[in-house]
């Protein structure tokens, strides 16, 4: 399994306090070893980092987690692997171009033997979680016209995303720069800081932040994760196949769908309906 | 203008070397201030980095140029802002995928008004040369098959560069992680470095190396750019419409073509015929 960690902001928003809480799970405070990699979009440009070091120890998370990036939307996963080899080719998250535009996705879960359907999407590595995304490419590039307004395309991802819940676990990040869509098939949680802005403390490492020095009093800032990040903040955690489009730091579009639980998630992620808090 | 570095090797090389030299030009030694983005694969994967600060200032870059990254193929690109503005997604080298690997492309010149052919593959910046990565990607993906040999696949690279080249500066870098494509509009060299090796110092920067104490035997490390990296060795200068296909760090194919002196290019580039190190 795998933590993700997304990020929607209504302004360019520095990601290093998450990014650092994250990537101490990496190998450090969690079992995720396997390398690690973040997407930061600026406008329509990406920067990109993949590495398959540990991040609790890899020389680039230290140096990205420095960084002042600042971001409207990000997406960040570690990994650990459980399909496919550790190497690059392997690394969340995943880029494709789509109508002009870069799309990039990351999935914490597994799906056995699941196989695209043709298109002209291919997967580069061998994980289960870049066919998926090549498979929603697909799909999306099939099904909807290039303008799809946003109803229209959470309609297509929200099929395809129950579809892959039926078969295996499917919690997945996935944005075009302009919007972050993000499903739970058993674990994800969010959380919106607005003004008035507060402290915060990482729970994988003893950082504190005071948001409202490094905050002006408009800024909305969402951040999306498979497991809270903070101890002293009050996090809402997605229910089983719940979902949300993100935009700005707000939902603009949301909903719940049915997914079954799987037997084989009770060796890999909460079981359902426990909070997944209750994991830390 | 722009500055192009590709390096082909028959194993896992570091670029540290001549990433330092090339990027003393970015805002250095030279006037390409305008971001820069290196593309290293590691089998079928990739480590890209992209900034928009000049380079020879940036933190990434500085960082890059320490991080002992080894790859058998890199492009690298330092920019000079003549097409597009200064952001993200309009820094090379750019990426595709196609056929189940990623496509890497950069390029040195301008064509104004360049408008690909319609194809799938669309560009996310504003800038021609991107639209021309995308052309290529079109035409290949509709005319090749996805096991073209590398003589069917250099027939329509060689065509489409000189197509290029016939309507403005065209020299590019083009590789899958299996071979380097270079191509000379107006200014390429190339230096193969194997036993016995010998030193070299960067003419851009005061850094000297000694390669036999970096190296292997049986080694073979080509570096392939715009203009040539170090005074003290005997570098390839690619005549006008000459291409080179490498592989492992050796020329599987190559020759030239017919390309055309644009009036525009005493401006922005050699002279025809006079070796690029007369410039430096």
């Amino acid at each position: 399994m795998c933590e993700l960690l997304g990020m929607s902001a209504n302004t360019p928003t520095d990601l290093c306090f998450s990014v650092t809480g994250l990537t101490r799970r990496g190998g450090g405070t969690g079992p995720h070893k396997d390398g690690w990699g973040v997407a930061f979009y600026e406008g329509k440009g990406l920067r990109l980092f993949h590495d398959v070091e540990p991040c609790a120890t890899s020389p680039i998370a230290e140096f990205v987690g420095k960084l002042p990036i600042k971001s409207k939307t990000a997406i960040c996963h570690i990994r650990q692997a459980n399909v496919g080899n550790i190497n690059l080719s392997n690394t969340h998250p995943f880029v494709r171009e789509l109508w002009g535009r870069n799309w990039v996705f990351a999935h914490n879960g597994q799906i056995p033997n699941f196989t695209r359907r043709v298109g002209m999407y291919e997967a580069v590595g061998d994980t289960d979680s870049e066919e998926l995304f090549c498979d929603i490419m697909n799909q999306v590039r099939q099904n909807l016209p290039r303008d799809a307004m946003p109803a229209q395309l959470t309609d297509t991802l929200v099929s395809l995303a129950q579809e892959y819940a039926r078969q295996g676990v499917f919690n997945c990040l996935l944005s075009n720069g302009d919007w972050l869509f993000s499903f739970c098939s058993t674990k994800m949680a969010s959380i919106t800081r607005r003004a008035p802005f507060g402290p915060a403390c990482l729970k994988d490492v003893e950082v504190n932040i005071d948001f409202a020095a490094e905050t002006a009093p408009d800024d909305v800032v969402s951040i999306i994760a498979t497991e809270p990040l903070t101890h002293d903040e009050d996090w809402d955690i997605y229910e089983r196949g719940e979902w949300k489009l993100w935009q700005h730091g707000e939902v603009i579009a949301g909903g719940k769908t049915d997914v079954p639980v799987h037997a084989a998630e009770a060796t890999m992620t909460a079981p359902a309906g426990m909070p997944v808090d209750a994991k830390a």
